[in-house]
């Protein structure tokens, strides 16, 4: 069972690109924030190859934004995340891990800042906004919390700065990594940030407004054509490859940012007030005793893995694979998973249980780059 | 755009029963609290005259639980909800809307009360659990929440009391509508609740542990062989017709319950220490200015509603149509919506706006029964 049919009602809701992307030949959906998100066009071999050649536009509106409004905004953030936020400027943006009080992954989103009382969450696939209104209810904040109505376009590939810059002018190319400009679009401010689900590099626009994401989407369509832009969708394949993780995938509450590899974005002795503090000091004095690796799997391509794999080393139990793929770029099948700290040194050798069977595997400390 | 294929992941859960639910040749799924829920097996209108005929095993895990335990329990469950829950007894069960402290809809759960330190919440599609848990924090309430190893199993349809009796034996059938006894199943205590989201009668199974899930589907299948047991999911057209409503299709948090026509599940002006009291208050002194009703459309057979369908009157607009299908036994297309009180009495005539044009349609108090 890999590809069934999706019966489509209102409870998954349509973004305002989904008429384009239909025209465009969309081939399959998954569902994340209750919202509809393309996973193939052509299909996931040759969307991959278009990918990291040309440039690609994708509906990512199911990447909803929580807006945090008001004079505690900065403090509800800073209960969100054991990131410190001290240092974030207006125009930055953040991959912010975000726990619950035992220090469980909640949403692994980026965070925008506009003003010390304005941000954006663009959050992963999980009702974010449920845990901030009740926090913020619950420490009764002077701060606003809601879904507005913003949808991320994300243009992605190597002619990305070409393409934004022929549609959104030259001053596009100035904006660094994880930062964002605002631009007058349609008649209205809407933020771009470089930043993006895919290591191709490229760009993000907060389409504000559902009524205009066509028009965007035209713009960029038309001013690339002789870039051979096309409709595309984050790529299982690339992101495995380049260790993006996915919530719900590869990490949920089961789980802490130390485990996750993402120890680097948790200032947990710096960030007073955050969730999940005392737990999460713990861990990091200890250190977690399985952490996220990369992995190449031996043999053919593997089959679709829909759940998790179980990873053995002299026949115990020792990880997990919960993403992979075959990589035409890299010859192997690419992996990403969670493993014991007895065997989590680069090169290892484990075992890997398949679907199709036993399979060995190697433990990467660097993602395929 | 009707049906898409659907890319499967383990983001997307199995369930307990999905080897059985592929087994029995599921048609299509789609996605609830980020689970797969089964919509069709032979068709949507089979799979509707096999429901209210004979008996059907439906695969709900993804009404997934919110278990709530600890002393403050009782407190937290007041907090959910403006129904008033002094008066609900172990082996209960309770339909609890859920509001935000402006009074719009987070959830319709069921609830089940085990003891005053005990509930199970049986979620619509919202992760629920980030509500509580963060109320729980906020609040600092001896309560522990979580989502417990647990997935609903319903058996719907008139033979529902017959395969039921013979497998867990004749006291099933004293159990009361909305009630559930503990029995003992595969040597565990697991709830059964005289429930489900149809209205041909049935019970719902709280499997406790995912490996006991394919041991008490077939003892199911193999007892009703002589029933016409068959492999079922919530039926489209006939929730529709019961004026059963989706959370996400007929209601969003845009909602109050009062619009919703649940404003008898409300006792706000006892439930005190609800959040949402003080919104709430004041829309049940007012009342709603618009609310649900069923409506009948005429002409053949309406194209699937996959968004708003907009009503209108004198060319003014005045609802809302948001679930939609044609019904075989009426002989019209059922739908539900939402209108505003200038036009909501029974028999009144309007003009929906559908995909394929405009139709008229009639405005219903009562639900197709």
């Amino acid at each position: 069972m890999t590809a069934p049919m999706l019966s489509i009602s209102r409870r998954l809701r349509n973004t305002p690109f989904t008429r384009r992307v239909t025209e465009a030949g969309v081939k399959s959906y998954t569902v994340y924030n209750h919202m509809l998100l393309p996973t193939a066009f052509d299909d996931v071999v040759s969307d991959y190859h278009h990918l990291k050649r040309h440039v690609q536009v994708w509906d990512v509106a199911c990447e909803r934004q929580v807006e945090v409004r008001g004079p505690d905004a900065a403090r509800l953030m800073q209960m969100l995340t054991p990131r410190d936020l001290r240092g974030m400027t207006p125009g930055q943006c953040y991959y912010v891990p975000i726990v619950d009080e035992t220090g469980g992954m909640m949403n692994d989103p980026v965070a925008l800042k506009f003003a010390d009382d304005k941000f954006y969450i663009s959050i992963a696939d999980s009702d974010l906004l449920f845990w901030a209104r009740g926090l913020a209810y619950g420490f009764r904040l002077d701060v606003d919390v809601n879904e507005p109505d913003v949808s991320p376009l994300a243009i992605q590939g190597p002619k990305a700065d070409e393409l934004m810059a022929r549609v959104f002018g030259d001053q596009i190319r100035d904006i660094k990594f994880f930062r964002f400009g605002m631009f007058n679009i349609e008649g209205r401010e809407m933020a771009i940030a470089r930043s993006g689900y895919s290591k191709q590099g490229g760009f993000e626009i907060y389409v504000d407004g559902f009524e205009h994401g066509e028009a965007i989407w035209d713009r960029l369509m038309s001013a690339g054509e002789d870039l051979d832009v096309r409709a595309g969708c984050p790529n299982l394949i690339e992101r495995i490859e380049g260790r993006l993780l996915s919530y719900g995938n590869d990490m949920t509450r089961e789980n802490t940012p130390h485990e996750c590899g993402l120890g680097k974005f948790c200032d947990t002795h710096i960030a007073i007030g955050c969730v999940g503090r005392d737990a999460l000091l713990r861990v990091a004095s200890e250190g977690p005793v399985r952490q996220m690796r990369s992995f190449s799997i031996d043999g053919d391509a593997v089959p679709p893995c829909t759940g998790i794999w179980p990873v053995f080393a002299d026949g115990e139990r020792v990880g997990r694979i919960t993403s992979a793929a075959w990589s035409p770029d890299f010859q192997t099948n690419v992996a990403i998973g969670m493993i014991r700290m007895t065997h989590w040194k680069n090169a290892t050798k484990v075992e890997v249980e398949t679907p199709d069977g036993m399979r060995v595997a190697t433990v990467r400390e660097q993602a395929f780059t």
